[in-house]
């Protein structure tokens, strides 16, 4: 986060924080940050986002020309400001590790700190751990459609702003992605990178075989775009190509862009392996998503890869989760909300997850201290403001991580179409009866 | 742009640029940035983004680390790396001011540059024009369907990213959004910022009307949040807290977050009446879009404003726009694409907006520099790497340009549902002419 970051907030958490220090309502809150359900196309979600929120508890301070500006606005007291200008998270925070698989209901991570602490983090944490693990889930499926051929996230373009940009190519590749097209997201997180050409350098060249020789001079292992002016023309463009340098034809991959990807990746096998060129492999791109590229390879399109852009880096198909921070827990106190369509469950919370045979078959979602079976998968992560010595893994692990615990999740859930039934969560009985209490106390109130 | 975002961009770029290098590929290009066609829900466009593009156009630089990190990739050879070094945007730009509204096929700007130089700035410029492009355009649909109420952004926590946060807030206010949650977005673009409370200030207390009275002792013309537990209930505990206050109660609104906000908002006016409270408005939230804010209002909810925030932050119904930057002209000639489906116009054009009686009729896409009739909507901001002196308006005048230009649309473009038949681009004599020449010329190629 930047350091002016500090005022990407909601005003509200500002003037909410001014009320509560007028107040004296420093006593301990409980803020849980889940998503209330998941979209129709999500059998499951991929908890991301964690470490950039680290980062911010971490780091987040008010700088000098922040509290001036706040100050100009008359609306804040010195009170607040002179708070704010002290301000330093002190808080603690529980969270499942990146890369756990997370069902509606169930914290992706709790906040216990004082009342405006935990208040003012609220919009900093929502903002990281929502698009992330939007993003991770998305891909996630990409990668389960491509059956083990590799993906590459190219989405830069159409994706939601620079942060976005970044922050989608992490996403996905702790997801399952090969690699990014993204060279800052190279160089931030060492993702792998990877690249083809576009359209513009064939245009550039009066031919198309012309552009293809120059490009190979350069990089002769490249993968060349062939649909410029047409598919299979590029392709015997191509095929020229290898019997002009012989032996040093190295050209890696050919990428299909447009048209159909079905019958011109056949024909383009064919006309390959006839001119013997079978190790040169295809890449199919242009508007993918899960459904295509499941689609395209269950009817036998001989792809060996994949370049998704737009569709995988927005989630086109569910482009925001319902997720909320909410306060559960108040001096010592459960608390509720009773929304139409928003319930609440009270209290610090716990989810286990009950393996059979290797095999997750039911979450269990319990008040914290609860004893329960099964493996827990809210950790410690921050104590008084000190993230723990072991909750820093590497991206790497955070991916194989992710790739493990998407293996134990029973097939159908792991599959594209919705699960039926979905995953089960179960709220344990401790909870659910602290539900029934506060509910009790809370609509009876005056 | 942060510094660093020099990298901020696809490995292609980098090694097509190489490649243009290597074969002295110095002449001049013409790239333009345009929408193929727009989105089922979408009668218009708004183009937004144009000042980032060109703050970046003046600005990047890749600094010495990002040298460094690219040298020890081992793919780049010294030539690029001095070239990358020493890059600094010399070219020319032609756009469409921020806030016109524009359709499928018509540029929103065009690059005029040395090849490698325009070819190099394409995912930066795509990445700030599609992300504001896209908010507008949303922003602008919510802002018809309410019809004159104010219309609140509230979208921060669940829009892409931090950057996006920014800029949406601010592609949204361009577009006739009164105010922003977002405090950095106030800061920065001098927006007005508006907020309430969350259920959390609420959940706190341990009964409502105290909340109600301790926020209000603090802020006394709040806009106080009613549905944590009950609506109703919760304004009978605004009227409770009128009576207390006499004279000197001075809530200034009601939000309501929850349920059926048609027949929530009919009892809650009927009851504020009753007692006096004619004057303390109702503000609805709570997931709405255009389609919501446009059926309540038909349906005669007495709701004073709106609170939109993911569907309207993430353009939900249409979270991408297929957005391209495509080379229409190298070294004098034309250029085009045969791909199926991504056919594209060659050479420079200029768009001619032609209006009877003060309402615009039709759009007339030509080359740039044929003669024709209408308002010319591309204009120079940049030569030579420069910006223009009139290429700087400020955000108020970019917001009364888009209210101006969206008033002289016909009403049914305006309207929420799909125009038929929708507004008329037309394609000139001499750039349909050109275009036909070019595709001849390429599809007879070897």
């Amino acid at each position: 986060m930047e350091p002016e970051a500090a005022l990407l907030t909601d005003l509200y958490q500002l003037t909410m924080t001014e009320a509560y220090l007028a107040e004296g309502q420093w006593d301990e809150a409980v803020f849980s940050l889940f998503v209330r359900g998941l979209p129709t196309r999500r059998n499951y979600l991929l908890a991301a986002g964690l470490e950039d929120a680290l980062h911010t508890l971490e780091q987040l301070r008010f700088r000098a020309e922040d509290l001036e500006w706040l100050a100009s606005q008359g609306r804040f007291s010195d009170r607040l400001l002179g708070w704010l200008e002290r301000f330093k998270f002190s808080g603690d925070l529980d969270a499942m590790p990146e890369g756990t698989p997370v069902f509606g209901q169930e914290p992706l991570l709790e906040v216990r700190a004082p009342l405006p602490e935990a208040q003012l983090v609220e919009t900093y944490l929502l903002n990281h751990v929502h698009l992330q693990t939007l993003a991770a889930s998305k891909a996630s499926r990409v990668v389960t459609a491509a059956a083990g051929r590799p993906v590459m996230e190219f989405g830069l373009r159409r994706i939601h702003g620079t942060d976005a940009g970044l922050k989608v190519a992490r996403a996905s590749y702790l997801a399952g992605v090969e690699s990014t097209s993204n060279v800052l997201a190279g160089m931030r997180y060492g993702i792998p990178l990877s690249g083809t050409m576009a359209h513009s350098y064939v245009q550039s060249h009066d031919d198309e075989l012309e552009a293809f020789r120059a490009f190979t001079r350069v990089y002769p292992d490249a993968t060349l775009l062939v649909d410029t002016y047409d598919t299979l023309r590029g392709v015997q463009h191509v095929i020229r190509l290898a019997r002009e340098l012989g032996e040093d034809f190295r050209v890696r991959a050919l990428r299909l862009d447009s048209g159909d990807l079905l019958a011109l990746s056949l024909a383009a096998r064919e006309l390959l392996d006839e001119a013997g060129l079978e190790r040169v492999r295809l890449i199919g791109s242009g508007g993918l998503d899960e459904d295509s590229v499941a689609k395209l390879l269950a009817r036998g399109a001989p792809l060996d890869g994949f370049g998704v852009g737009t569709a995988m880096g927005v989630s086109a198909d569910a482009p925001s989760l319902d997720m909320a921070y909410k306060l559960v827990e108040y001096a010592g106190k459960g608390r509720v909300k009773l929304s139409a369509g928003k319930a609440l469950l009270p209290g610090a919370k716990q989810v286990y997850r009950q393996d059979e045979d290797g095999v997750a078959r039911r979450d269990l979602l319990v008040r914290r201290g609860d004893v329960a079976s099964g493996r827990p998968l809210l950790r410690p992560v921050m104590r008084a403001g000190q993230r723990l010595p072991d909750a820093s893994p590497s991206l790497e692990e955070v991916r194989q991580h992710a790739r493990r615990e998407l293996s134990r999740l029973p097939a159908e859930v792991r599959a594209l179409e919705p699960a039926r039934p979905p995953y089960s969560v179960v709220v344990g009985d401790g909870l659910a009866r602290a539900r029934a209490h506060e509910v009790e106390v809370w609509a009876a109130e005056p």
